[in-house]
């Protein structure tokens, strides 16, 4: 911190378990992925080259490059594993996460079809060579899940050995978790946060009242995935009640 | 590529002359020029410096050559040619392309009322200094034109010599084209393909849900427009199938 | 500007009194504030470090150094003064304009309840050590003012020794002087507009059509503020009627 100001609520610090912050990242070049991690890095813990961006990004190499030393794990979005799953290419996913050295994969049934049990074979099998973080919910509107439904694939992915869970949103924070309208499906959250340890679980919250409406919810140490780049130091604010909408939150 | 996918779409490359992507700049410096052309050079054929911003932006010459060198053309918004022409300027229009060697010149009546014939008749004047690009639709939303009207507008406009039309949406992705909400006006776009080829027209679609539209109805080598510098790796994605919105286009 | 156009309004230069451009800051790097001046310093007098982003954000003083050499005074959001006062910490808040040579300072009430007799008096000591921009409005748009009582609010602080008045909108462009889609409150403008100088006035205006209401309303030199970084340019083609929502306003 740049100054004292007092009764500022305690951060978690890195390497962190809770109160992680998942950053989106769905195209920066090397440069640009300086910039962020030279504001960032001890804001952040993971970032997510988004979906299928790792796929066709230029100087792929440098930017994990950048990332990792700069204490950040940089991971592939889990529609990159879908597109490898629909393309009875798994083997092929593996190798790329051995040809990155990645530390972590996400698994996701975003865009697919996937039997459950057939996503929690796959969390099994990815496990072997990374961590895993698996995404729950479907990236379609239309494709609406009872709480007690995602309690249930929650749990099983947790037992087939996903590290941290993933509450679905995309990019711009209107599916999944939320309504069209960006706003939180409060009774869904409630009804997790009953069965599942909260530190367990990434909410993707891209959306300002989002991340607010968890730090509200869970306090400044919850879990926030899909942060824009441009947000991380707002997001640190938000967390340490020192922005208009949690000013009163620790105080 | 960084890694092998099996049946992604084929992409045409540079130089294109269908699958087009023209970027907007609305103002971007010297150092964020070269940042977009480091992740975006094989995905984008042209950028445009947004409407009048070329006549204010510092260090003009070092940013045409940071494009020009990473093979993108650059050119300057046609509301830069209407400000030209209201004021009786149209001479110095010819002399700035002459003078920062631009090959593409954008001619438009989207802020000024000017007659069509009159419109033509610059085309044909601009086309003998460098490759027109002309602009169909107004930025008013108040001025609605009937489909047919558009289309006698496109057909004049290729007779008079221009190479590609832009079909209006503006920056914000709410007029001309499109609805007050951003929504494509389907049928008019319907009746526009039947009569010009489609490979002869840039679809100005800022926003993703425009893209998408477009990728499905004409496919992966649809020729976009107004694409914003930090979309330019998730367009690529969009029209190689490989983004949640149209992950099954091609599958 | 790059070329010779007639008829193009005449705009302030800096060090400008009227016409003044504040540009929002939320937590750029030092290479991209550097971009930021590289493009915009003639044309933006002022940089907020948005509300207390000043107290975490990285290479601080770096930061300040890159503004200031640029010729751009940077000064540190309302919402810090308000941390500080809350925590009865309001000579610590001198001392951090002493330790970072900060000749500009914020007093407002956006997150506090503040008698106003107690806020002029901050505003009288504050201006002991820095000019003052103090801010009138309410970040809660539940707390909506009377127009006179807006007057009232601005007159007094003003006598307290303000240098200029901020009318409150946040980041979002929602509250304060806008409902919560963004409209101008006009009859609230008007009003005020009856009984203070614009020039002692800095509109905070984030959106476009925010910024182009108040060019209409009182010109090209209008006080703008909470501009975001990517809009500076495009700001200043606004005020210079050259976009086209400008486009007829001073042909």
């Amino acid at each position: 911190m740049n100054f004292e100001l007092d009764n500022v609520p305690e951060r978690t610090k890195k390497p962190r378990t809770n109160g992680l912050t998942m950053v989106m990242d769905k195209g920066l070049s090397v440069r640009q992925a300086e910039d962020l991690v030279a504001v960032g890095a001890d804001y952040m813990d993971f970032i997510k080259l988004g979906w299928t961006t790792a796929y066709i990004v230029p100087q792929l190499n440098e930017k994990l490059a950048v990332y990792r030393d700069a204490g950040v794990h940089p991971y592939f979005g889990g529609t990159l594993f879908e597109a490898f799953v629909i393309r009875n290419q798994f083997d092929d996913f593996l190798r790329v996460i051995e040809k990155y050295g990645l530390e972590y994969a996400e698994v996701s049934d975003g865009s697919i079809a996937l039997p459950h049990e057939e996503k929690c074979r796959y969390i099994e099998k990815v496990a072997q060579y990374a961590t895993v973080i698996s995404e729950v919910g479907s990236k379609d509107n239309t494709k609406i899940m009872a709480p007690y439904k995602w309690i249930s694939l929650m749990k099983a992915e947790l037992e087939a050995g996903t590290w941290r869970l993933i509450a679905e949103s995309r990019e711009s924070g209107n599916v999944g978790l939320y309504r069209e309208s960006g706003e939180v499906r409060q009774g869904l959250v409630d009804e997790i946060l009953n069965e599942i340890p909260s530190e367990k679980i990434i909410w993707e919250a891209p959306l300002k009242s989002q991340q607010v409406y968890f730090i509200h919810l869970i306090g400044s140490n919850v879990n926030l995935g899909n942060i824009n780049p441009n947000e991380i130091i707002a997001l640190e604010t938000t967390r340490l009640g020192l922005r208009g909408d949690t000013f009163h939150n620790f105080i």
